[in-house]
């Protein structure tokens, strides 16, 4: 007998029908002697319906109140879900963040959870129910109703699993598991039976966005075992776990990439301590994000410096930057919007320093030209230009064997 | 300064729209230096439509659960409320029953209010702010939600006007106060400024639906001060309360009337005590409720029982007092489905014996046949054949000089 939290997505419950499709995976795995919880998401497009609500009202409307708005999508999903069980002649119940002290703290609409109590639904399951939670809400110190901001039923699940001690998270999604690459642009790829937490966290960082990156984190620190499967097949999907001995043969995990960046170089900067804060600092202050970071150090005394930042941002980030360079006397400012990262993932780069210039041999087989790279401990980054996005994801899948089943 | 319970029902927030024309009244009393705590039910149509998604899914939910989804109609309407207010500049916040600690029994769907601490409130009142609750729900004692039934919003004010100590309970509907007679079947139905508690719980039982009953009771039980007034219209509509030395005047409240009536008779019953438990006993158990009940000795040892139950009943009640006949040895069962009760309501009946005599006058003047009588302190009713409605209403009003306003 395991216990197990299941999480279930705004797709997975987005009609009754479907939420009574949960309900019948749900009872098998009760059937089988398990003690579950299953947390979900509100049903596909009622937070979008409650948005436009509140939109009709104010363009600003204040975070407490939209928490209080947006938690009854989840409650109603939890009703629902429970009556659905019932039907089955399984005994269940239902639960708010609140009811089980989903205990956050108070930033409205982006908060974080700081507790949970188990006790309650630690009586349920002993008394042989299962409790159906609410997602991606709690309460604060106050009692005021927040929300965990977009994608956080998974932080739910993952945080319900840690406060329990469960066996397992299992996170049911439209996909069957994590794959060694986005299988739209590698008909090769394969799906993972595991990963490490890390890399999974590099991976979602580097645009596969199978999972909350914050759910995973979470589900890393705390050591709960994270599975991802799909709602619609049957199949084990992908365990995430903490790295095992036998993990280490798989030297390479995965393959990530972003089709959102955009590149922007300062040109001539004068080479002095303190340079790459002037010229960060402002984009910092106004809330762009900067991802890989390269400098380069001229002959004249002056040095060259490039970041990838979102493609979004690039018009505020070149204004900006162009103010910069005026002030620090730098020559010029260049950006690129058409170019892609790609990122190789993997423990067991660790050990193997041979990978990334692997990596760098094969594109360069292929003439792709790398623009920039940025190394982690397991993860190798390049950047390249846009077309050769499709190109180098096969190219890469292919020379480190991704799509050999691991032996 | 005074502190003022509002509630605002289904249709004055049914739509955005709608709920913004809300904030500004509430603005209005704001402004005037009074303290507001508002009091909202679900937008109109949003509790049918969370019906039918259960539906969808089971034909008997649990009650428990079906708390849980209905509950966040009001939640919605309270977070789009507060948003509007914000907008005019009206600092103010959102609360959900259990927030609030409206603390219920556990009889989910029609649970009844045990206690309610304001503090937290009063705190939020002190501070400046308007309170938006939710009505309808509150949670028992172990935190479960529960609502008080349909209508329960206005069982929330009034609750939440005694725990706070209002100077007055507001109560917003689509009709602009309490009137004499219904007005579609009297033109010269005429507003009452005031009326006594004990005279709107009878107009209310006796058909006139302004407002849910059990809100008036608590309103009388507490002394709540109760007004009556249109979202939509300006006035000061009808205020409720207890009696007081000037109102003795009006001898005749109004007259109530009910269409949904049905008569039960059951002919040539062996008198003897007990009897009536007898007959009315299976018509309890099958939670038919009995409205007027009226017994007459007949000369040969046996008697006959009258009583007049909701029309909705009338083929079940039927089928268990033949039954009941049968085995009591009774002569046969009578049924009347074609009648009408009218009723006479004031206070001022206690201390005047004349008024129901003068109501039979007044009647028989009209050649209207009076089937059943039966009288409480301020109430006299009469069943009559249903073709006399209007006339009889009308007679009664002017005969008791309803028409003409209170001098």
């Amino acid at each position: 007998m395991a216990l197990i939290v299941q999480k279930y997505g705004g797709t997975s419950v987005g009609s009754t029908e479907r939420i009574q499709a949960v309900a019948e995976k749900v009872k098998r795995y009760h059937d089988e002697g398990n003690q579950i919880v299953v947390v979900v998401s509100a049903m596909s497009g009622k937070t979008n319906e409650l948005i436009a609500l509140a939109a009709d009202i104010t363009s600003r409307p204040s975070a407490r109140e939209m928490d209080v708005l947006l938690s009854t999508g989840e409650q109603v999903t939890i009703a629902l879900l429970t009556m659905a069980l019932h039907k089955l002649g399984v005994d269940a119940r239902s639960y708010t963040g609140g009811q089980v002290h989903i205990r956050t703290d108070s930033s409205h609409s982006k908060a974080r959870i700081v507790d949970i109590h188990g006790d309650r639904v630690k009586a349920d399951l002993d008394a042989g129910r299962v409790v159906v939670v609410a997602g991606f809400q709690g309460t604060d110190e106050h009692g005021n109703i927040t929300t965990l901001g977009r994608g956080g039923s998974d932080t739910t699940a993952v945080a319900m699993a840690a406060a329990l001690d469960a066996d397992e998270c299992q996170i049911f999604t439209d996909v069957d598991g994590v794959y060694t690459t986005d299988p739209r642009v590698e008909p090769n790829a394969r799906k993972l039976d595991r990963i490490t937490f890390e890399e999974m966290l590099e991976l979602a960082s580097s645009g596969s966005k199978v999972l909350q990156i914050r759910s995973v984190e979470f589900a890393g620190k705390y050591n709960v075992p994270l599975r991802v499967l799909s709602s619609f097949e049957e199949g084990e999907g992908t365990l995430i776990t903490l790295e095992e001995e036998d993990m280490e043969k798989a030297k390479i995990a995965g393959i990530a990439f972003s089709r959102d960046e955009a590149k922007l170089t300062i040109r001539g900067v004068p080479d002095h301590p303190g340079v790459a804060y002037q010229i960060l600092g402002p984009i910092g202050e106004a809330n762009i994000e900067v991802d890989m970071i390269v400098q380069n150090i001229g002959k004249d005394g002056t040095t060259d410096f490039t970041f990838t930042i979102h493609r979004n941002d690039l018009d505020e980030a070149v204004g900006i930057l162009q103010k910069t360079a005026d002030e620090i006397g730098a020559r010029e400012v260049e950006y690129d919007d058409k170019i892609v990262k790609i990122a190789l993932v993997g423990v067991g780069m660790r050990s193997h320093a041979a990978i990334a210039s692997n990596m760098f041999k094969a594109l360069a087989k292929e003439q792709i030209n790398i623009q920039m790279i940025s190394t982690s401990e397991i993860k190798v980054s390049v950047v390249v230009e846009e077309k050769y996005l499709e190109l180098g994801v096969r190219t890469l899948h292919e020379a480190f064997g991704l799509d050999q089943v691991e032996t």
